[in-house]
């Protein structure tokens, strides 16, 4: 890995390797900035950056080699051991993530998914799914360290403590709640209200009076 | 409304206002900007700028009076008319969120959760659930003009066809596809995908080996 990469840069490094894993299947080889910008809708100066700062260059002519630099971006921003995830409380919105995480070569692997009172049953084609009760046991069980919590409200207090007594090290928290854990779990909030507040501003912004 | 605020300020304002409003329910009548900041995490400065920007100020003494400062902010950012939103695959995610916009007097409602193939139900106590093969249906019964859309990968074109002909205005999307919708449709992406993989870097970048 590349200590200190600008938080940004880990989040679209991550989003150059799926599109790039989907030119690869087009039996593409090589691609310029401004294209792997365009198929992002994103800044061709942000690729160029981003890329030096994981020292990866490409040939003039052609560009940036496919597969060297999906594994360029793997030794920037994955660790060398297998991490595994457990969804909490996530439901069918996790599926998708699962589906690439677990059916390519990468780094994380979905590894338990967690539902609140209801019986266990198998939630996804390949990822098991146990009722909330017997969480610690299973985080435990299967060395988890990552989870992302999507549990109502009322249970947050305490899912997030047992959690926590799991040894998880780091939260994506999807709860509008802000959670009590220790400092030395990294913990990634998704506001979803302020989101959809924000959605409904740009929508609105040019069409609705003002008072 | 206040046109062409920046987008971080108006997700910030909408942060804001729900702090406010707990502050409120605890009888609290001024708060100051490095108090605000404090229980979100962010820089004072951020805090004073966005208020400036929507003109608004503080006593010198007792800081910003927060019944005012709610209404201040909505004034800034709430369209006059109410408007609604479903959730399309959402889940018991979306459960807090429907808690927060129905239950306090915001300018957004929840009013219609859509599932895939299951019996509709009640998902929540007050928002009713429908199968989707009646949305395009309820949503323009409802003019619904925003969804939260976190539907399986495989459903995602057939799904957003049926929201661009629902008369949709703006899409929160939870999907790791990318939205094929004419662009005067507001999307908003939401990749879970990138977050995992930030949230790997930064619980490993100090521990974890390098190859």
């Amino acid at each position: 890995m590349i200590n200190n990469l600008p938080a940004n840069t880990v989040e679209r490094l991550s989003n150059y390797r799926r599109t790039l894993h989907d030119l690869k299947k087009e039996e593409k080889s090589y691609i310029h900035s401004h294209q792997l910008a365009h198929f992002l809708k994103i800044n061709p100066a942000h690729v160029r950056r981003d890329l030096m700062l994981i020292g990866f260059s490409g040939d003039i002519h052609k560009g940036y080699n496919i597969s060297r630099l999906i594994e360029s971006i793997g030794k920037a921003i994955d660790c060398v051991h297998m991490q595994k995830v457990a969804f909490v409380g996530v439901g069918d919105l996790g599926r998708a993530v699962a589906d690439y995480f677990n059916n390519q070569d990468t780094k994380l692997q979905v590894a338990a998914t967690f539902r609140i009172g209801e019986e266990p049953g198998m939630q996804f084609s390949d990822v098991k799914c146990y009722n909330i009760a017997r969480m610690k046991e299973v985080m435990r069980g299967e060395h988890i360290e990552l989870c992302v919590l999507a549990v109502p409200h009322a249970f947050v207090a305490e899912v997030s403590k047992v959690i926590v007594a799991s040894g998880v090290k780091g939260i994506l928290n999807f709860t509008s709640a802000r959670l009590k854990v220790p400092k030395e779990i990294y913990v990634e909030h998704y506001d979803m209200i302020s989101k959809l507040e924000k959605l409904a501003y740009f929508t609105n912004k040019d069409t609705c009076p003002g008072e």
